[in-house]
């Protein structure tokens, strides 16, 4: 009998297991009756009939599908309407959508970086930022997390002809904390690199009325800075955008891989977030409740001891001493009825393994008090 | 006054503009009267309206948006349901679903491999494969297309220690051609390696009632085989998964980051292709009706004296003589009514310029001819 070539599946698995890092997919149903703490729906819009409606519209009267790339039958009058209500709102000349934040993060620093480039990169940037760094030519220098002076010197060293660009979070997705945008703006300005920003975590929470952290910056729209945003978590629906100059992203149309070889966005995510979008427009407030609530939690849990973090958006993180703990944390919450995220090696960027709890602006101060109380009655040095 | 950054990229403009390889994006209307034969909606079902109302009610039902990583709450029962259906059908013992094929084969790929591993992919494999390779840590070899010797001899000089896999579409993107997959196989069973294939264009199309070209080739569900397939093309949505034994796709959910890392399918496009699964399930016939359009479009075209190719699945091409050729050609179908692909470099493998025509299942005899005419009529040689 020939042997299994994928059999070292079966014992990575176990390793994995033994280590008790095992991860498994848990469907949820409809309506679970949890408190979600977990998901990053921060504005409470992914279930708002307004933006279910929407999206349900748009599948009916687009299609299911776009059917083919952007560059062929895959782009809607729907997609350059989100692109352009998209661009205004935060602030950019020019916007493109893709099939996700992914997708967004990959076409965006392989398209503006070469082989004879340079790009910094923050040591806790998000999955996608790393694998686009990988899949483009430049090399990469890792910048120490939330550190300019630590861009500065790498940027100093770049002896190269082509671009040089810094690519950061504009709010790190594990902590919540935010990066030091208009420092790091200043250190590319004097260095002529160009300065990238996934906005990911603040769109819809940072920022006036949720523009997010880098019109907040006042960076929006100057010729220096890219911006990304994904509109799966504020924008409560699928997909993600770049945003730039009008020559970076006709520049993107022609040369990211992850545009040009890629269905188009479903226009039911489309239309879901860009009814979002304008829900946003219309109700600006909506963004400083996430801040609020957020704050608020953070708050209760420090009093009570807690090891959490100062959340500079809608992202509050609590150490747990172990990847044991964490689990058997987030089990604990879960069984009161309360839903956490549970963020384990190789997930976390230093190896420290948390919950990951996440405010949002529709969360009422009951809830909120439910879910501190729950946090603090379940956490591992009060057993 | 510093200077801009991203000023390249208006001169990378201005030279792609000047070699007529500028694309832009052109936004279609809900309705435009063309006859499509452009995008990749084989079975017609992008627009069918038990698909887009099942698309509609899952937006309604479970949100415009996943909410989260599939690993925290972006898995919903819907999702499982679809796993299951789409192993089921596809005869492979699990599945998993990410945010797009593309996504999927930077999953397959990424993590089923290792750096003391080894890569041989096929010369005209899509974007996304060799993404995908290019991000994986394993030393990748290129094999001449569609050569099982090329591959044999690659993977006789694998020297390390860790995983070997071939990698391959199944049928070609561009030129619609079938891999030699019986073949593949055996060779990788010879050697101990693995056999990804990219069932993208098979799906729907190949294979008894649509299974695909891995059913058709006997390999579904065999211990050496992983498939990928995508949900934005026969199934009318968007979205892709990864079809394989159980432990294979279990490890996925352990270490492809593309699925930890990005936000779960969002529950329309999940509802949208599980209807179309259900009704390709219902009524087989569909798949041989693809196929039957494809050779008849085929037969008229080279009957003409046009240079098509062959089809093994629903794609035509036709080579055309130069890139602005190709341009005019596609121009020209299209004031004439019928809207074809026009690929050129750098998305074509070999450097040359063709229309490419996807035959539907639904299209009518006259659509056909009047298809095929438009072509014939409007070709560079006819003038
Ligand atoms: C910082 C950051 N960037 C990008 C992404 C990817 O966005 P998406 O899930 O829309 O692909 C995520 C999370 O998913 C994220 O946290
Ligand atoms: C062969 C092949 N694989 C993968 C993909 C990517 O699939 P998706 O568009 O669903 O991301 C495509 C086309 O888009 C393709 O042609």
């Amino acid at each position: 009998m020939p042997q299994d070539p994928f059999a070292w599946t079966v014992t990575a698995l176990e390793t994995r297991r033994a280590a008790g890092l095992l991860r498994t997919v848990l469907p949820r149903a409809a309506t679970c009756g949890l408190l979600d703490l977990a998901g990053n729906d921060y504005l409470g819009l992914t279930r708002h009939p307004e933006v279910t409606s929407a999206a349900a519209e748009a599948a009916m009267r687009w299609g299911a599908g776009a059917s083919g790339s952007r560059l062929v039958t895959g782009s809607t009058a729907l997609h350059a309407r989100l692109e352009a209500e998209l661009a205004e709102f935060c602030g950019f000349e020019a916007a493109l959508v893709l099939s996700s934040g992914y997708a967004a993060n990959l076409a965006a620093v392989t398209a503006l970086t070469a082989h004879d480039g340079l790009i910094v990169s923050d040591a806790y940037n998000h999955a996608s930022l790393i694998d686009g760094c990988r899949l483009s030519r430049a090399p990469t220098a890792v910048a120490a997390h939330a550190d300019p002076e630590s861009v500065a010197k790498a940027l100093d060293g770049h002896r190269g002809t082509g671009p040089a660009l810094a690519v950061t979070d504009s709010v790190f997705s594990v902590d919540g904390d935010a990066a030091p945008l208009t420092a790091l703006a200043g250190v590319c300005r004097g260095a002529g690199a160009g300065l990238l920003v996934d906005d990911a975590h603040g769109l819809g929470v940072a920022g006036e009325g949720g523009r997010g952290a880098v019109h907040a910056a006042g960076l929006a729209g100057t010729p220096g800075t890219v911006a990304t945003v994904t509109l799966s978590k504020s924008l409560g629906s699928q997909g993600g955008a770049v945003l730039g100059p009008a020559p970076v992203i006709a520049h993107l149309v022609n040369t990211a891989r992850t545009f040009i070889f890629d269905t188009g966005l479903a226009p039911a995510a489309v239309g879901g977030a860009l009814a979002a979008l304008r829900l946003l427009r219309r109700e600006p407030e909506r963004a400083g409740h996430v801040r609020a609530a957020a704050t608020a939690l953070y708050e209760r849990l420090r009093a009570a001891g807690l090891e959490a973090t100062r959340p500079d958006a809608a992202v509050v993180s609590v150490r747990a001493p172990s990847p044991e703990a964490a689990v058997r944390w987030a089990a604990d919450c879960r069984a009161a009825g309360v839903r956490v995220g549970c963020f384990r090696p190789p997930s976390v960027p230093d190896g420290i393994s948390r919950l990951r709890l996440t405010a949002r602006g529709d969360l009422t101060v009951n809830a909120l008090a439910k879910a501190a109380g729950t946090v603090i009655a379940t956490a591992p040095a009060a057993r």
